[in-house]
């Protein structure tokens, strides 16, 4: 799978990720009026018009990017429907063969983190038969627990030819409270992405591993150093846009052979109409400006990484 | 939330709480039978049987314990069907008057983290409605993304009179790898303690904040300091049993008072009828055997905390 997170980001020649974070206010009248009608204004409602307005994200923009990443806990807010509506995200994006990215940040231990990875990524066994649970392609993981938490996700991993990205340095302002502790005078994120770095060796693809690592873009600097420290690793970098992250923050999380890293909007682009600079096209046509957004994005880190050649 | 626990506990005696982790390999053959000749050999026919599995643990035990803990990762394996399962466990637990502790272990940041704690612990708005998702009284979360994850959970605690326990020192054996990394001399679960109960006075019930720890029974000393450095939280203990806690290690977690930890056993419990000391209960008579595991445990702690005294 990361072989093919790797030929989609050739082909497309966009490193990016769209994030499929689906807050009501976000979606357009019109859409939010239909599901209504439909299921009142139930938990159904709000799951049918988030279906449907990913649906409209997803056609109008798949053609442009190798990659998508639902957050779970947009779908989970909204109980059982949310997480139907998830499911159904899930299958569509796969169905249109973009790589599926969960934003799940679970992490447990033992047959505990395996459940979950058997949940989002693999196959549950029930008597003599098997099945794909929500079945993303890759899954965000939390490192808190060590070792026992992350390897049974990798167990699973290596069974379906799937990966995940640990947490190594989030991108939020108070990140730092633990992450940036120092440890024999270097930050723990540091201590975190050398682990990063270990499991993935037992998991690799041609040139990278299927186990990546999230930086935030809001930390350009350190993520030179964690660049550095994890060469094999892909990095899956979300800030950009909205959180502060510029195109010019995110050059050092490349490699020289212009891969490594796969850069993630959520708001910037799905609720693209809602700014200055898309309004133009109103809310009716939410989707072209996600589809601009998405364009304008690309020649934005096309346009850093060419500089820096 | 947390008054009602401790209430709870004083009740019964029992600083207990049960492990709701249903794997398909605990339960009976003949809840199996039932359920996938009902559903077939199905996902829904695997959270039909976790589901009457539950129901006839927790009509055996429920007189007897203040809490129950269900582990969302064992249903998230058997993809909406296990949600489902988890969802109707919960909302029986509550019936049954148990409070619930999601051990969901979530964490994220800023409006995402507010998500999940909606999802788990509030209401969401939908137009001019709101509705409750999966509406335990706990739920377990992971500090690694510091103060901007947590907080939005305490944020919708308070609205819901809710609680959480925070990941501090985790009961298995790499959970070291960083949690036990030195900063300044002290390790990072000692900063990580400090920072619970510096949340905890944000959202403080009568004795005890609503904002507890979770702190595993297999590292009795590093769970005496961390009582010392949390006087006011209270301590979810995992790793009893099972996992290799037993009721003498588990006193330095408690406080003077008799209160301040509740101690969680899963497998001990629920799996029971299989263990060589209750077999004779038979798989007919699981729910029988879960009864007497719970009275062994409750006088095994309390065993435990009169010798101390």
């Amino acid at each position: 799978m990361i072989n093919q997170l790797v030929k989609k980001i050739q082909k497309t020649n966009a490193p990016i990720v769209v994030g499929l974070d689906p807050m009501l206010s976000y979606i357009p009248p019109h859409i939010q009026d239909a599901a209504f009608r439909e299921y009142g204004e139930t938990l159904e409602g709000a799951a049918e018009a988030i279906w449907q307005f990913n649906k409209g994200i997803v056609d109008a923009t798949y053609d442009l990017i190798p990659a998508v990443k639902p957050q779970i806990a947009m779908y989970e807010q909204f109980g059982i429907p949310g997480m139907v509506a998830y499911q159904k995200t899930v299958d569509y994006c796969r169905e249109k063969e973009l790589v599926v990215i969960g934003d799940i940040k679970r992490g447990d231990i033992g047959s505990t983190s395996e459940a979950y990875a058997i949940g989002h990524l693999g196959k549950v066994q029930v008597g003599a038969k098997s099945f794909y649970g929500f079945n993303e392609d890759f899954a965000t993981v939390n490192p808190y627990l060590g070792s026992d938490g992350v390897k049974p996700f990798i167990k699973v991993c290596k069974e379906e030819h799937k990966g995940l990205f640990i947490l190594v340095k989030t991108s939020n302002p108070s990140s730092g409270e633990f992450q940036d502790q120092l440890i024999d005078g270097r930050p723990l994120y540091e201590l975190v992405g050398e682990k990063v770095a270990e499991w993935g060796e037992e998991h690799m693809g041609n040139a990278y591993s299927y186990i990546g690592a999230v930086v935030g873009a809001t930390y350009p600097k350190m993520g030179r150093t964690l660049r550095k420290i994890m060469p094999k690793t892909f990095i899956l970098v979300p800030g950009y846009g909205a959180q502060g992250g510029k195109g010019a923050d995110l050059v050092h999380f490349f490699n020289e052979d212009g891969l490594g890293a796969i850069v993630n909007s959520s708001r910037g682009i799905i609720a693209a109409y809602k700014q200055d600079a898309y309004q133009g096209f109103g809310a009716d046509n939410f989707q072209d400006a996600s589809r601009q957004a998405v364009l304008d994005m690309v020649a934005d880190i096309d346009g850093a990484l060419k500089a820096v050649k």
